[in-house]
């Protein structure tokens, strides 16, 4: 079976051109100027910007938080029309279970069968008895290489001590697991909250005063200080303000493997919106918490200059209605995130490249490109390149949209972006060859996306080579 | 007339495959896994990699000190069997005459027909009169986007102080033109330079004691500043040591698009060998000066950081036996330069790559993919994409020489790597779909080359926008 | 009661010259030039140093490790004649008692109509309950103005978290009270700790390797943080290695009022002393550890810039033979700290003074007036000038001695400085007039020490006014 | 002769006290409380505060521009009244004369004999022969161990280019003679002054416009590495904006003897009164021009946190009506300098000490004490301490005025600071022991003040002892 896109404008991370794009059962086989091949199928890309699928490597399909879970991979089809064709969900491991059985277990339940995207793990360890640090060792056969710990979160049963932190680094430097953190001083928090609630101040607002931007700046300058003394690399997850991205810079500048990511509302979004009136704020409690205008600036300029590598989604689908409301007299008890998986790719093209502050050779890295490489998928996923999957976006630039939860395919009753203006549409969307999204609807079927291994040593693939 | 290099490992800044590459006149044409199409030509690549030809952007042809003049075009075939398609000179501005006539007239007398390799030049403003800032905005449509100034050489014709600096990048920042320097102070060296000749020390290795790093990293850092003051881009051509490099990153975490290359030397020799006796450290005088040990192994991590963006020979052909020896008496007299443009690609891959340094992809970045962007060469030179001058240089890396000058086509009587061990071979290389090297051989002609139009605004082709 | 020293050199931390002192009572009346007065005694001070008794702001002598304890106030006249004339200790809370109380009492038992030297207090919070943190305002008005957490000793009494740091800092920085911390990460210690004996590294040396630098940069960084978002004074106690000074200086450049001591020991010992053969290792234990020779170098041009500002003796006396060899099989257990009140004045005069590290001026303000500057006794001690306390040293210059613990009156079986050369000797001491030390003997009584209320905002006495 | 102050509140940069303090001759003999002496005469300062005598180290009784002369020291009183007792001034060479020649002649035509307050000498070198640098290592003997070079001003004779400064460097440090430098970019101004005039802009506010911050920062941050190259101290003269400061803090980080100071009207004035209309800017035009608001700020910060040693006047006393209208129709015609001598002391009392930005101590530090020992004075001026001058300021801190060019001495037409308010005024000025003021009236006479000689080694006298 094969198929050829034609005339598109092919966009990857390093060039541009007019061109043709042949696909081969699941895989690019050529790329060229007027292909002179039979394919036994033609699309016509003409006047289409020609991109690889997005990698989301921030997504919540299991997340719980007081009891309460999101949406889960029923939903991934909200990725695909939306651009990105393979997501990498946060797994935490059960406790009393094994890291690896639990993530098996969790896939083959909860994704196998049902993701409607390509999918990839990273574990969080909640259990930090040694036999999970000897599991480490065995992820990347796994297929699973990376490990997240929370920073934050005093108290609750996914919360990382310091010693955690450091012990999975002396494990997974070797072995090329990359550890990430959600960096947030719990203790800190936790103070914190308590002066918030002991003055009264319970409402969604106080979720971002008692989460100040020193509170980041302070975990993500002590993981990195862990980094440092064990030796390991770091992925810093949802970096949101100036301090974390300075601290980031610095140990770059001393030649530290040390990266990290941004999300799509931490560009898009600010504090204000956690002050909107009837309990509307809790839309958009999230953690780290929405910041000022200012940060916002600082984070674009921190994906146009390298300094964070990747924008993710976060994506977390919880209702309002029901479930954001179980923290109507008590901010803390309202569930951290917010959806944002469908709108992460035109959204970054349409306030990042349409208004001129990233190019879209950026674009492609920030979206597609460098959150592959960075979780072991370099080889397979996020670029146009001869041998990789054939996951293609071809987007409309002529075309738009206004964001409405109406239409959306997230499963939640509400869209942290509502209202919002998109340039271009995600027309057609290929999973490795096969069109699952067409005239910008959903044509696949659930169960079409596949578990795709994560390789090691994915934060060394360029410019780490120690 | 059609090329098809069959069976390659194809790699480039940003990948690396299996694969195919037909090239249709001077073109690539297409990229894929067994690519089914006839061609006039077969080339088996097998076991070799295919890399894009290298783009040379620091060479002198034309360079001039104390009335002697180093080889000119004629050698510069020596680029092709080093694996370099393109190099882009330096042109002084004749006093009394334009900038732009001086290039031109250079070019046609010099290059045109001549040239055995792509060709492309920046200018250098030895005589700022008003009417020579004004000639600035008419770079871009003549070709020649990039104007460096030489800090250094006090009381030389070419010599340009701050003012003439800070005036070119006020008329060149709309037009996309680069202002590139050469940061070194032109005081200091004399003030220096004078006390090592009143001292009586005359011999070649005064010229590092009478060049300390401190006199590059002062000059860097006054660049930076008049690039801030006029809010311009600027490019640091040969930056040797870990001061300057500091800087350059000190403006980067600003944002500011502020970039620097080093060379070849520079990452594998030191000021020991000007130590030589009999007049043989006159060899390694050039500008700056080689540097100690550690600012060597800085030099390696800045290119594997990104800090500095490409590596450059700084190419020039001086004589040893009657050109260098001008300076026996008083090192100030030795023409500043030493030849390396033959070795510069298989010397990096020995020392880089090989030695696991930088990754392949980084060595394509640094070699050819960026040099040709900072140049506005980036949408035909640097990369084995769709639609790209078909440069490609087939790197055998079973192969292996060692460095003589015996076999050099550099046209100087010495070779400042002499006897140093390279890894891999400059197999075959084509210029624009044409065989110019065999088997490692140069089979091309003279006046091959061609003269490509650098475009404007090289410096923000990716990362910056504004 | 008059008295009149005479014919001395006056070393002030601003001024030096030759000068008569007149005491009257316990305070010093007049200076000045043959001053022409009758008193009551004269001494002649003729080639003698002239200086203010030291203050010791970082001394034990009630604390316990492993259930067992230091010397107490019945050695103080170790201080004495080694020329200090004022000790701060540092009193734990007892779990359930008041902070105020746990002082009071303390204070009542052991040190009153004990102490041979002046005496003041810091508090330690042990048992940060609400009521306690509400204590903080009344600690100005009992006359203990600062407060000691300890970051390291993951799960003993006296850790504290990050929290109750930060609570410290909300209720202190109003009324005055400076919050110091020991600044070591608690749980990346006990899991290298864990790590050395697993492998059956037991031997005093693995505390240091148990102990490097980055857990006391990380721990420097991460109180200067919370003092960031507390908008609060720090003090960081005993600081020993470059990444600590340089976290200091980066928020005293943010003019951040930051600061931080060190001690004897780092700037006289390495960590070589713990490698010492026969559990020798063991009479070096203290913590932060000793470090190399090249933090040593940092630490004086610490001193020497102002970047620390002051030395403190940390002086904890336990017994080598029997309570050192507590650890005899599990370094853990060997008792923290080693004794060094009565050596630091003369050490650092020796070494700091005499080997042109520090000027006179420099000595004076590091072991004398900025301590009592800092403790909120500058109006009283540490400084010869008009109303100050007649705490004073007659120093020597042209005597010496070798330090040996035969002569020590410290009270313990070793001393850390045993053989060192000290140059210049205390001759004769006055505590608030009177003579406690004559011809280098201690001829005060018990008791005759007095307890000195510190007073709030000692941290901003000078160059902090906001 | 004898004097008795009684009953003030002595205030010096280390403490305060009520006391007394016994003048003999010249000298001050004795401090106390209560003295009991009997004295020739008796002064009550009951109320007062007693501070050493101002030392204004930046002052111009001589300065030449455009062949017109400022105020010379027959206007010296204004010193006086303002609470300053010695001046330094800086002198130019004279062209084809030596420098000691130049200051000393200069000296014995222009300042003995006519001089009313203390004054010592910076040299200014304009003709950089070899014999003038040689005569360096004389200035010590001499009398004058300062030696300001000017970085600003291209093409005017006073001019230095990098290699005057760097060998001035070299023949100063060992024998403790301090390179002082004005670090503007003497080719940036000129050209963007060039670019105002062709624009027409030749209003005194285009000054600033061709003055702008980063001409002052580069210059520092290249005077700064002219010290280091040669490893020398330096001091930076009118530093008036936080890139300049932070050059400065970046280099005592590094340990460096270097320093700064900046001047009373950067942290009161700013670039507003530049755009004053009828001419009425020009009074304002003195260089560094006058900056925003932003950099007073920060300016009071350094002043408060260290960063900048001493607050200077930068007297320069040209009239308005015929001197700065020289430059009616070209500002750059205007004579640069602004009067300022008489209010420095009571300025940076008022808007320092009164308004809670300094303490007193740092007041007398940074007015007195400091500028004392930077210039070699420190043994004998700036300090109330046994065996200084009796240069004595009483300041009666209940009294206050408003200030206005009518009742001034500086023989100017114009005041920069008319109308501010005093807090505080001058009562007595004693002159090594002379009463020269009295109830804020000037009643000494011409050629009271002594030639004081510097003592090298002036950076050092403090805190650097290599």
């Amino acid at each position: 079976m094969s198929l050829l896109i034609k005339n598109g404008t092919v966009v990857t991370a390093i060039d541009e051109y007019e061109g043709d794009i042949l696909v081969e059962g699941e895989k690019i086989a050529a790329i060229g100027k007027d292909l002179k091949v039979e394919a036994d199928k033609v699309i016509d890309a003409k006047g289409m910007y020609v991109m690889p699928g997005g990698v989301d490597q921030h997504v919540h399909f299991s997340f719980e938080f007081n009891g309460t879970k999101v949406r889960g991979f029923e939903t991934s089809n909200a990725a695909a029309v939306g651009g990105t064709t393979t997501v990498i969900e946060f797994v935490n491991q059960v406790k009393g279970k094994g890291l690896i059985d639990s993530i098996d277990d969790y896939r083959k339940e909860n994704a196998d069968g049902i993701a409607m995207v390509d999918y990839s793990f990273h574990g969080v360890i909640t259990d930090p008895r040694p036999s999970v640090f000897d599991e480490i060792e065995r992820l990347p056969e796994a297929g699973y290489p990376t490990v997240k710990l929370f920073m934050a979160y005093k108290g609750m049963f996914f919360h990382a001590d310091d010693d955690v932190i450091a012990n999975a680094m002396k494990k997974a430097k070797d072995v090329g697991v990359t550890i990430m953190v959600h960096a947030e001083n719990a203790d800190l928090i936790d103070l914190l909250q308590k002066e918030c609630i002991e003055k009264g101040n319970v409402e969604p607002y106080y979720h971002a005063v008692s989460r100040p931007p020193m509170v980041e700046v302070e975990a993500t300058e002590r993981a990195i200080n862990i980094a440092k003394l064990m030796d390991a690399p770091l992925y810093v997850v949802h970096v949101t303000t100036k301090g974390a991205v300075d601290a980031i810079i610095r140990a770059q500048n001393e030649g530290l493997p040390i990266y990290g990511e941004t999300c799509t509302h931490y560009l898009l979004l600010d504090k204000s919106n956690l002050a909107k009136e009837n309990f509307e704020g809790a839309k958009y409690v999230c953690s780290p918490a929405l910041r000022e205008k200012e940060d916002r600036d600082y984070l674009w300029n921190s994906i146009k200059n390298g300094w964070l590598n990747a924008v993710s989604s976060d994506h977390c689908g919880f209702d309002w209605k029901h479930q954001k409301h179980m923290g109507e007299n008590d901010f803390r008890n309202i569930p951290n995130g917010a959806p944002g998986l469908e709108n992460r790719f035109g959204l970054l093209w349409t306030y990042g490249v349409e208004e001129g502050k990233i190019t879209k050779q950026q674009f492609v890295d920030l979206v597609s490109t460098t959150p592959a490489k960075n979780n072991g998928l370099g080889d397979c996923k996020g670029h146009i390149g001869v041998g990789y999957d054939a996951d293609i976006v071809l987007y409309d630039p002529n075309q738009g949209s206004t964001i409405s939860n109406e239409t959306s395919l997230q499963g939640v009753d509400y869209n942290s972006f509502e209202g919002m203006e998109q340039k271009g549409k995600v027309d057609k969307v290929l999973l490795r060859g096969q069109l699952i999204v067409d005239d910008g609807k959903y044509i696949g079927e659930k169960g079409q996306g596949k578990f795709i291994k994560g390789k090691p040593f994915g934060l060394c693939y360029e410019g780490q080579n120690k």
